[in-house]
């Protein structure tokens, strides 16, 4: 009788790769696009966990490059849904570098990426709601609305001064 | 005596590929991080034509899949350089679908990356201004100001209440 | 009422690639069997972009290498429909290497590529006619002939002595 | 003053892969080559989080491949050292596949392989000791000793009869 | 009326690689992984040859990684059936690298692997019987019963004391 | 004092590569290009077994593709030295198909491939002369002067009217 809960916790997908000779620029240094690749694919396989069907990736938001990952570093990367909307989830996914040899490990970078829930025929269809747990899960899934907006004004989908959390984010209260 | 103006038509770097079955999901379209990866690379040829020097990438602005691209269809894209920063570029990136047979050609997504200039050692250096010549280029060196004071503010350099550039895009004046 | 003219500037293919390490001999330099990989490419989707149809690789001519490309350069390929035969079409295809940060290009080789057009059952099709414009155009169009003649000799179709324009060509005129 | 003790725990990798189609065979499952790959990478990047040191392959123990894993399936890859000698290590390997949509993970394989810790020269050197905490690491930790004298026997490097903890296991007490 | 006999050396499959940058871990020496890769291949081409019908790989024997081969080097593999079961086989791959330029070869290890013979349906089904001509072969024939005994040991599918085969090799009779 | 001889059967170079989803067309058969990667890689191996030094590509003449090869069939490809110049060498390359299931072998194509040998500077450098033994080993190796012509009023090094063995190839006598 009663439905099982689904946890943002339950969604975390690891995945581990090494950067191998093929994956680097001129400085040895693991390209962006390259990690990019591995960002989509974990982003991918945590909202499938979430849903339990096929997705497209939708979108990308923003992502900034902070430390360069060095040939045979090794790129570890996290994954896991941080909102549910109608049809679309948003997964945050996290990247740091690894060296193997020195047992450090850095941060690369972060991103949010959104999927589409599909059905066989590939048309869009409902996600189940997704429950936080922690203070940094119900952090990131209220700033998922404002990130939604950011989006929908990105894409040409919604006005600026239609976007009521983006507004508040961006002029302080007097 | 007498400088070479560079300008932005002279980045543009044309890059053509064919969708392999590696390079698809399960409902045979392109997987979004691989035409990220593509991206990626045409983004940074196309800086490296402005600036001379070895560049790495510094962001990747939001980025919207339209339409999906299917196996064995064709991956167009063009990157020219939109505007050049002390150190930094900005490279435009648009990204088309070819159906090699019916012989169409659909948009499938547009983005803004930033590349970083830098010396053999390493080190960002200086790069030099870019001239637009058509309308749609001036307007992109104009939106460049903007888009740049969102990835400060998304990247926790700028506090949104600084951005005046992009205040003035959401705020409608009255 | 009126046909639309196929001219060998519409089925131009620009292909732009990175010289990556897995892509190179032990000097540094791309391996002559990569560089044919993305000839073949370039040279097929100038094909289709021709005819329309989907095409397979029916034969490649005598390809020199002149200048290696290094590593971390870029490999510019150029392919256009030279001249349209019954159901095959000749392509030529050029290659130029570049590097990205002296911003020289220097030519790398050319090639003579065939490809035939196939109907979905996989059965060689006719193709629409070509038509040439500018002057080397138009030699590229009347050399196919003896390109032709040398290649059924080659492949053991045509006696040498039955091959008139490419007799004309060894012997000259007196 | 004191040493940190290193864990078995502490030399967990966890790596994900999603089955591409030039990973399958004809019947569209993993070849086994493939996620030999795999597993030997999530090894030696366990074998080095525990030594901190570069490592190489020495040997793979028998494999038996129990469920095959699909295309568009995940590869979940579990690897930890399970115990550690004078300058190798054995590191225990699981794997599971995994169907995304149907959220069922099934058991694939397990393998135990060893690394050798190698120093700036390429030399051999001395790894350091590893500390079990459950009843499951201990049970594996007793068993390395039996597993090594099977591979010393199989490499030609131990007699049979001087086989002391194997012959034990081959033998029931009576 | 007389079938033809299947013969060991009537499988024999001969694989070249050449080592690539990708392929090499920070000594430069080719990974275990991507060289069990190629056996894999090798061995079920081999098994393939022998039995006619698509085979999956059941097993892979310990694995000792004598000599290292350099980025550049190349590998020789040479896998052949040493023994058909019902519906498996064993075969014996056997590997090589090679100094191109120094024109020297060293063994670099050697495996047994196990496939099994499969129909459309992907149902196991029968696999000729084999027939040996030299003392080697022979040899490796013999042994196949022992090995065996170890895969089923090994596999959890035998007790070590019904493994006749296996008890005889490990206890000197007297 | 006897320097060794060296035969053309001892620069004989086996190549088996299996053929994958991404190695093929829209209709499932093997790329042109990808055939042309493998050739390369295999005369490049045959042409280092006979001079002991590394080499490159110098040209490669017209490839004629007869039998497609299909996914999941066998490329078999056969590499040998058929004659050496001053300081490069003709290699013959045949590449047939195998349909591993019906055990069928069918030709695809054959080249030939001349690569330089280099000095560690990457200067050419004289090869060992190569000895013939069979009636058709004698036949490539007459008709490689004649190849050569070819090559070189390809390359435009050579006047058509200066071939002499090409001429009296093309013109019967009478």
């Amino acid at each position: 009788m009663t439905e099982q809960r689904k946890l943002t916790s339950q969604s975390l997908v690891v995945m581990t790769e090494l950067v191998l000779p093929n994956d680097t620029n001129v400085f040895g240094n693991l390209m962006g696009g390259r990690l990019m690749y591995w960002m989509d694919i974990a982003g991918a396989l945590s909202a499938m966990k979430h849903c339990g069907t096929p997705v497209v990736t939708a979108s990308v938001d923003n992502i900034s490059f902070e430390n360069p990952i060095r040939l045979s570093n090794v790129v570890h990367i996290e994954a896991r849904v941080s909102r549910a909307f109608t049809t679309s989830m948003e997964v945050y996914v996290q990247v740091w570098g690894e060296d193997p040899v020195k047992q450090t490990r850095y941060p690369s970078n972060e991103a949010y990426l959104t999927f589409v829930s599909l059905d066989s025929g590939g048309k869009p269809q409902p996600t189940p709601p997704i429950f936080t747990e922690t203070a940094e899960e119900k952090e990131r899934y209220a700033g998922a609305l404002r990130r939604r907006q950011v989006r929908l004004i990105l894409g040409g989908k919604m006005k600026p001064e239609e976007a009521g959390e983006l507004k508040a984010y961006f002029l302080p209260k007097d």
